[in-house]
């Protein structure tokens, strides 16, 4: 049974191409890259293939820059805790803002309590942090700025760019966390004044467990898997070659296609968007007009669940999420939404609607159509809904 | 040209039957495990799966016990720092051996300029830890002992079940970096006494970056990597799962072969221990004769570099290692080899030879019959032969 995937944002399928390479580097076997002897050479040869590759897609200076990592959640711990642990002879202080991933959240919790000290910045009702706000918040203790590039659960994107002159102005460093962003709109690590970028693979359909962070020369951080002299002795550890092969594939082809892809993302987004008011009423977009992802939509539905939404949605074999696949399992309304000013009902209303390249207009309208029946049976039973009939009635 | 893998402890190959569920995994590109529609049920069936055959080459009481990591080094940056950051309130002492691996050791300098105290155990000239010496470092603020199972380079497996027995008692949490047995030795975890284990699936011919943790039930100890939920809490970040299915195949291969696996292994290493003699002279073995790994030697060989002859093989299409891959680029002697006792001079003169399940014992003779001429171009060449020559010829 054909699965319509509208939730890119859990897992983005493969590329045939970075599947070829993956699986030619399976059945070609190669030996450790570290090794001295000529079996080495050729697995050498092949990382560093990928990390120029990966280089490329980031305008790095050199791909040294580039250390490959077990995917987004490790580089960001590195990033946050390797930079926090290297500096605290500086200061303390690090800044970041409220509607981060997890893995910043919680890399950022463990260091208070090792006596860190974090300013976590409020995002407007459009979901952007004030860059003004950031440069009010610096300190002579503060040691990093870690504010993400684009967001999970909306797909808004932050002033990156006004960020990192300020920080550059202040010779703080800056990381941002551009999971969702890198290999799906244009990045340059120069233009936008970052010190450390996370990425991961499959967002630009390269494998999963796959990622990496870009390290400016220069910058001072620790490494987060002590160990070996790997990656340039930032990462130790035996590297996952056969998914850096694909990584690299992923990279190179994310920077020829950008252009052809974004017009397509956009396409089916913009067709979402102007379809959306003759299926359903009711509804928050929640993802900023202007400044965000072309592949990303968050829309609350009032008066129902998210939740029995994607289920029932499921049952007709359409996949969406309701929030990060991270969070999974937790019944808390996302913080991200709270952060936009939307009520706990509201948020809990929330579809997260992420297209991929596979994806067609008629995958769009097979959503849509389902989306009202959805809401129609939904909406008939909500207390919430009925409520709201009977006060509009009396 | 066929080259002659000698330097399995660097890389292993693949197993075809793992090459076929990897390749497998590529082409049905599962979705996200954590997703909570249809498509990732299949996904979060294929990591259970996995974790199951893990558990079961373990021993575990519960495949909750297993956490998939990026590989060995991951794994012993999450048991020594995981445990040290989430029992310091009990004490900061921790203690290990002077033989252990970089991760091992770096790890720990990290914790040391934390205020960690380490205590760090000789060995004696068969390179084996003293149980007993163990128990009298134990002090009121230990936390954490840290014995490798296996040297990576000498093959000499440590008395941890002597260790577990005592640690228990002292109810201090035991960890062993088990990276080079898990899979080519049987391993109990029970029987063993250990409450952390780390592993990494190449060793037992799985993909080279995947790895994982054994964590006992109830043991206290934080995540490495901070974020999302995955593995039962304990690991955040979306799974590298193509690599996990390998490993889980791998795991299950090397439960049923074990002992077939076994005699193949030990009857190389008979034949190449049996025949060295008529080939070389004047070197060492470092490799303990009765508690060592059945794939791998270490031998000194008087008066050349181990460095040379690796070279001069590779020229011979025979891949041998002097080290841990991990350390290449490093122009110390090793310390695992100082530790045993070696001058420098013998310690510079060590090659590392690994045997795979897919060594022949004619790989064996061709390896001797290069290595004799080997020998004897650098002792032509050599100034430390011609002195100890000219010694004998006065």
């Amino acid at each position: 049974m054909k699965v319509i995937n509208l939730d890119h944002i859990s897992a983005k399928p493969l590329l045939p191409e970075v599947k070829a390479v993956m699986i030619t580097a399976i059945e070609k076997d190669y030996h450790n890259p570290s090794s001295q002897h000529k079996s080495g050479e050729d697995a050498a040869g092949a990382l560093q293939t990928a990390r120029e590759a990966m280089a490329g897609l980031l305008n790095c200076k050199t791909p040294k820059e580039i250390v490959f990592t077990s995917g987004g959640t490790e580089s960001v711990n590195h990033a946050i805790k390797g930079v926090a642990l290297a500096n605290e002879d500086k200061g303390k202080h690090i800044i970041t803002s409220n509607i981060e991933h997890n893995a910043v959240i919680r890399s950022l919790r463990r260091l208070k309590s090792n006596g860190f000290a974090v300013t976590s910045l409020p995002v407007d009702a459009g979901g952007r942090v004030n860059p003004q706000d950031v440069a009010e918040a610096i300190t002579k203790d503060t040691i990093l700025v870690s504010i993400m590039h684009s967001n999970n659960e909306t797909g808004t994107i932050q002033p990156i760019e006004e960020i990192g002159k300020i920080t550059r102005e202040k010779k703080v460093i800056f990381h941002s966390d551009a999971v969702d962003s890198v290999g799906v709109v244009p990045m340059d690590v120069q233009q936008l004044g970052v010190d450390l970028l996370s990425f991961a693979a499959n967002t630009f359909y390269g494998p999963a467990g796959v990622g990496g962070l870009y390290i400016r020369r220069g910058t001072r951080i620790f490494p987060l898997l002590d160990g070996g002299v790997q990656e340039n002795n930032k990462r130790a550890g035996a590297e996952n070659l056969i998914g850096i092969i694909g990584t690299g594939k992923a990279a190179e082809l994310a920077l020829r296609h950008m252009d052809k892809r974004l017009m397509h993302l956009k396409a089916l987004k913009d067709h979402l968007l102007n379809e959306l008011p003759s299926h359903i009423d009711e509804y928050i977009i929640n993802t900023h007009p202007a400044y965000s992802l072309p592949n990303l939509m968050s829309i609350s539905i009032k008066y129902i669940e998210g939740e029995s939404v994607m289920l029932m949605l499921d049952d007709d074999n359409i996949a969406v999420s309701t929030r990060s696949a991270c969070a999974t399992g937790s019944l808390r309304a996302s913080h991200v939404l709270l952060s936009l000013g939307l009520s706990h009902a509201d948020a809990q209303g929330t579809l997260v609607i992420s297209f991929g390249i596979d994806n067609s207009k008629e995958d769009v309208d097979v959503f849509l159509k389902a989306l009202k029946n959805v809401v129609t049976t939904l909406r008939d039973i909500s207390p919430l809904y009925q409520k709201k009939a009977d006060k509009l009635g009396s």
